[in-house]
């Protein structure tokens, strides 16, 4: 029997502002900052280290400013996005923020493990003074990693999803998967940039999302 | 020359959820208690301390879906309107949440004087959490009312005042006249029930609004 989970009105409140008025969730993700710079990069023939500030902002913008209206709620980042974008979110349409710092730290014995940081500087109660009607957070997971790497993981994913209830504001959790084990690297067409497109990580990823979404269901998060 | 105000992000985004898409503010009151309860109290023949919790919960919850819908924002007060008619707040209608207490205590040297106080257990924390996009206070006013409930008043609204500041949500302050010098309690059909729809009081009032607006515009607020 499922057990029934209540939930505050502030949150609810929420929870709606990030439905269209169907209660479907229609989100639109403005919120990448690492790939969206590699992105930039190669159009304009320059080193991604090379991507000014600015240009990263405006494409964000004028991307939130066209496409936002078409979604039920926007997930931006609050460095590049928030403070350019958050005037062309119009006010039928939620705010979402992202919480992690872009890309991750090498971690483990091969130094193939990743471990997610927050970013600088920034709170569950930033986001919740700055507008946001819930706090996203991706985590890169691999049920594989080091006892250190799994702590480090949860004990992240906990403590933004204790703030979040503190503030009542919704919690998405983004869990991301990546190659790690040596066959996954040594199937990569290129092993010094290991990729999760390959067969034998297919094989594999039915197990890998079961056993994370095992892990992230226990009721202590 | 007019001083620039600055105005912060998370501010700027719930005066726009308060605003319909022109930038007008259509607001909708419904936080009226002790009047509500009293109204009540008429048409059902009875005292207004008979009036149940939940007839005036119930009351303030069919209002609330039949008009929100045509309001920019809705001003519901904590304790009877809140918690049985947040749901029926449609997503593009922004949330004002009462913070002071129904009526006023009697003060100063002929008990005349009104002062102003919270909602026992409320806060401006509670208020943005429970997904208020602004917090309403209303004061009762008079400049000649005694030192000591001037000061009661000034210090109630600067506290309010910072509290909103440092949520990032907009503070609106709603500043009410009453009768309280001897003409106009004299003037009053009932002196008993003294009220503003005197002649005295009317040629009075154009001072009575200046002075207090003249107040509340200090910096220190």
């Amino acid at each position: 029997m499922a057990e029934r989970v209540s939930i505050s009105a502030g949150k609810k409140r929420n929870l709606k502002l990030l439905a269209d008025p169907e209660g479907r969730f229609r989100m639109m993700a403005i919120d990448q900052r690492g790939s969206l710079k590699r992105m930039l990069a190669k159009v304009m023939g320059i080193e991604p280290d090379d991507v000014k500030y600015e240009d990263l902002a405006r494409v964000k913008k004028i991307i939130t400013k066209v496409l936002s209206p078409y979604s039920s709620a926007t997930l931006m980042d609050p460095v590049y996005g928030y403070p350019y974008s958050i005037d062309y979110i119009p006010k039928d349409v939620g705010v979402l923020l992202a919480f992690e710092e872009t890309g991750y730290e090498k971690a483990g014995p091969n130094g193939r493990e990743r471990r997610s940081r927050p970013i600088e500087g920034w709170s569950v109660e930033k986001a919740k003074k700055a507008g946001a009607n819930a706090v996203k957070l991706l985590i890169y997971y691999r049920p594989e990693a080091s006892d250190e790497t799994l702590k480090h993981q949860q004990e992240f994913v906990k403590r933004v999803g204790e703030e979040c209830e503190r503030y009542d504001i919704p919690f998405l959790l983004e869990l991301v998967s990546y190659p790690l084990l040596e066959d996954e690297i040594a199937a990569s067409p290129d092993p010094e940039k290991p990729t999760t497109d390959t067969p034998v990580f297919a094989r594999r990823k039915p197990e890998i999302v079961m056993k994370t979404a095992a892990e992230f269901s226990k009721p202590e998060y």
